[in-house]
């Protein structure tokens, strides 16, 4: 029997010797590589905290101090150690074990978000409701290197070290994001580490009290903060670690513990992959990190390699990333164009308002987001880009049902979000034709910023277009067709499918793509005007999206024909499988032919002018019936 | 006839000697205080940049080196020294001269946005697109020390340093927002300019290359993130900020120089305002600086006396603000409760996210935002508070039209935005006894977020309502009511205006107040049922906000009433007087009669079973043609 096996809290680490937490850690690297080979999930930055997490748990008295993950996705360690080894078979499949802390899983877990550079605020507040009872109690954030590049770690520090209260910050500096940090903040913490002797030698001649300035208030950032600072301490050396963040429990107020870890640390595929890491994988070979599957090109893959082309024919191109220029499909053009490409850091306001700038001085910038991540920069796109009118292409990587990674990371806002800005165009290409042929219209554009969206999947086969009229792809058409289906994006397959399987029963459908999304077409109502209903599909929220709006043109015609607005809820939607996800909300053919056939059937059919009535009710229902099936 | 009569733009500062421009400085004073007496504006921000500007302007050839202001209200003296001066007549006037830098006004104008903590974004953009073409083109950023703690200037902070393009920042360190600065950022900078041996004794002992230590490199937080640190320099001595501009010219990388200047300097009453410097004023006396009408009562007091009541009776609720404790009205919670009442700086993000820390520690916290701030920290609010469904109550002042401020103040994105998080309820009362009622249910509420958002208004008389119905106010009703008029919050108070002017006409309506306005309640499509039209009005963007979701709740019931949704365009809104800018976009009594007369002779007085038909369709052509007149 393994020590893994006797750590059911982490009450149970506390009485271990260092040969016995050796082996633990041993073990817990063993158990993780293994099982995050199986089922996909993050492994490089989850084996870099593995002694770190041993000795925050043994340090501190979880939960009664709450210690919070910044990104969770660094929490697996944390997770063996509350409880949860039995349920890592299940990581991050539908029903199983989130891929971050979550409540429902452990009175050890505080914050379910996965986005970056938010622990610091929570553990400000924590200890803000704490103070009003006890000032004493403590609260732990753990907090990478990466996401002090985001402005709202920047916000919390600046409050932080100023109030006093008692919130240690444990940085866990491994020295990147996915790549390398960028900025300012990766140099000046290299500095601090570089020269062991600068705190002293500061100490001595800037008059300062000797103690205060040995944990370095005046010599790094954090002490210029009001912080002490603890460190440089190897991440790796859990008794090391247990000293300073012994040390840091001492002090009355804010302290920060610099920690160097090492990525992918004791796996040696981890260790030397260049890109990052082996940051997160899907299912892999446990011994040399390689994947199972071969990888289908996917739309980051398409995106990359056509923005590659379109530098070269548009020199004014530019590309900004937040971090991730390679999960955004950026590396091909930062290889070939390195003037002309800029990781900002995990700074998603930065990203979109140095665009801003980039725009006000002649380049045409292609900001690369995950759709969820765009969130953050509402206010940035709205008025920097927005207001300014100004040629900016965003480029919205995961748009829609993410899978895996849960709540959080699902981009379902974006297009609500987007249709709140004035002046900006949306693109929802439907295959690698389209994306690449929207993306040469969006960075054409010199009128105002464009937005292209598609999903986290592999790329399909090419669904051509039967005509184009005035900006609108025809996909379907049939001389009497009652129902109008406008198709987004990536449910322009499934439309497609939905409306053959619709035809063969009977009801036939006009199926559009309208290309550009938002706002809606005018010519959208023109052909709404043709049919007798509307039926939208969008792999977004519905309320506030494409539908709702192209509902909106079609009230403001005064138009009657009823339009059914097919898309995601007004939820939260947990982790699982894309495909399984999309299937369960109906955004799968099978869905949309049922969907198509129970409006048809209450709005149509029960009509006074319905084909579908000629046709006989004994149609629509045997095939709703077969579609149930 | 007076020096500045001469200035017709930046070139003719150059000729000036010292005696001239101590009288421009007097003149630009004189001048300043004199026109915003008349017409209301910023002072207290403008006075205390007279002799940076006039520097700034001396030493840098804008527009080919471009100055971009944060913040833009403190731009006034920029505006008079680019030729602007015989336009302050109509400052903040519809049509008028905007309150912010603008590219329509001036080829010396580059960002329109009011927002903070852009401009160094902003910077690093136009630097990084100027270095494609001719990397000496210089870029001059002037940003306050307030806005330093917004977590944007943060992330352009840690960019610039590292990237050494030629960007020089112009710290206008004043020590406040409109209250003191808060934070470990203004302890950092007061204690650089207390210890002027500071850096010459760090410099000696690092081992640092002297010249680049003598300039701060190692010894400020600026200089830790890669900048050249100059200062502190007399932000009102012009002699010596030129110099330290000519040094910082000489740079070859990024450049902050440090400017200590006194907001409201040279006008007595704003250097001893204790509030904010007489910050931003409506029209006053331009001797004493006191208000020429006496202030009515307005929506943001009644909500801070409300709010320091409830503080007595719910010791667990505590108050977030950033930056604006007074101009939110939370000054009187903040004196009766100073334990329980955060200023988090210039930070939105950290305000949403730390409540939501405080919510996780058993705390109720209301966070006091002007609603078009609240755009800023839209992800915190969907995932740091959303998704945790932590009872954080968010109180949204300037929802709607705001007027003077102009396209980036308007609170008109809330709506659509909120109506997007998940379990949010979002409130809006109509009048003072409802934002009592309201605000207490949103603080009674532990169930997960909510909202109130109210407008920039004195707050009207009461307007009763004649029953409630399952939590919906029912404020005019007719037996044969034909239209359903659903008014959110401000709204309310003309749409009863205007039903009663309908009846008078022969067009019945029944009028509701939702009160919770998101999400839909479901009353609301009960109520549809019995009416054959809807018409919903809120003072937000018509497209996603509360009109569009009773429609969607309509067509998701399969009902087929009309809905006609009144609110706002999308399209950014002007500056101008609020009351003129919501006539203008019919959201006053006359506008909401002649948008109700017609669509019911379009929809109801077409159809079948109208009432409206057996009155005959002349009287609706009367009263149509009336309401126009």
């Amino acid at each position: 029997m393994g020590v893994l096996e006797t750590i059911a809290g982490p009450q149970d680490l506390r009485c271990l010797d260092d040969e016995q937490l050796t082996t633990l850690a041993h073990e817990i690297r063993e158990f993780v590589i293994d099982a995050v080979a199986k089922t996909g999930g993050h492994l490089g930055s989850n084996l870099g905290v593995v002694e770190l997490t041993m000795a925050l748990h043994r340090s501190f008295d979880s939960p009664a101090t709450p210690i919070i993950f910044d990104t969770g996705h660094q929490a697996y360690i944390h997770k063996l150690l509350t409880g949860r080894a039995g349920l890592f078979g299940s990581l991050r499949a539908a029903g199983g074990l989130s891929g971050y802390p979550n409540r429902a899983e452990s009175v050890h877990d505080f914050v379910e978000n996965s986005h970056a550079s938010t622990a610091l605020s929570y553990a400000d507040g924590l200890a803000k409701a704490f103070a009003l009872d006890d000032p004493s109690q403590l609260v732990v954030a753990v907090v990478g290197d990466g996401a002090l590049t985001g402005g709202l770690a920047w916000e919390a520090l600046n409050n932080l070290g100023a109030a006093g209260r008692r919130v240690i910050v444990v940085l866990n500096d491994n020295g990147r994001s996915y790549a390398p940090t960028i900025g300012g903040l990766p140099r000046h913490l290299e500095r601090i580490c570089d020269r062991d002797k600068y705190v002293e030698v500061i100490a001595r001649l800037a008059g300062d009290d000797v103690e205060t300035v040995r944990r370095g208030r005046s010599a790094t950032l954090f002490g210029m903060l009001g912080f002490d600072y603890l460190g440089p301490v190897d991440g790796h050396d859990i008794g090391a670690l247990e000293r300073a963040f012994a040390e840091a429990r001492e002090a009355g107020g804010p302290v920060l513990v610099h920690c160097r870890t090492q990525k992918g640390r004791g796996f040696q595929p981890a260790e030397t992959d260049v890109a990052d890491r082996l940051h997160s994988v899907g299912k892999v070979d446990a011994r040399t990190g390689a994947p199972l599957t071969p990888a289908k090109p996917t739309w980051t893959d398409k995106f990359g390699e056509e923005l590659a082309i379109l530098g070269e024919q548009r020199p004014e191109l530019v590309a900004i990333s937040a971090a991730m220029i390679r999960p955004t499909g950026l590396w091909s053009f930062s290889q070939r164009f390195p003037d002309r490409c800029f990781d900002v850091g995990i700074a998603e306001q930065q990203a979109v308002t140095s665009a801003a700038g980039l725009a006000m001085g002649g380049a045409h910038p292609v900001v690369a987001l995950y759709a969820t991540f765009a969130n953050r920069a509402f206010d940035q796109t709205l008025l920097d880009v927005g207001l300014h009118r100004l040629p900016v292409t965003f480029a919205l990587d995961r748009a829609g049902i993410t899978g895996p990674d849960g709540p959080s990371h699902h981009g379902v806002w974006d297009l609500s979000l987007l249709a709140g800005v004035p002046g900006l165009r949306v693109a929802a290409p439907r295959d690698a034709v389209t994306l690449s042929e929207e993306l040469r219209e969006a960075v054409a554009d010199d009128a105002g910023p464009t937005a292209l969206r598609y999903p986290k999947s592999a790329i399909g086969p090419a669904i051509p277009a039967l005509d184009r009229w005035r900006g609108i792809d025809l996909l379907r058409a049939a001389p009497l067709a009652e129902v109008l289906l406008v198709a987004v994006g990536s449910m322009v397959a499934p439309a497609t499918e939905a409306a053959d399987a619709l035809a063969g029963a009977g009801v036939d459908c006009t199926v559009v793509d309208p290309r550009w999304v938002l706002p809606v077409n005018p010519a959208i109502v023109e052909l709404a005007a043709r049919h007798k209903l509307v039926v939208s599909v969008e792999e977004g929220m519905r309320a506030g999206g494409v539908g709702a709006r192209v509902a909106q043109a079609l009230a403001d015609a005064a138009m009657a024909t009823p339009v059914t607005v097919l898309g995601l809820p007004a939820e939260f939607i947990p982790h699982g499988e894309r495909a399984q996800l999309l299937r369960r909300y109906g955004l799968d053919s099978g869905g949309l032919v049922r969907a198509v056939l129970s409006t048809y059937a209450d709005r149509i059919a029960a009509g006074p002018l319905s084909k579908a009535r000629l046709l006989g009710r004994t149609t629509v229902r045997r095939v709703r019936e077969g579609a149930n099936r």
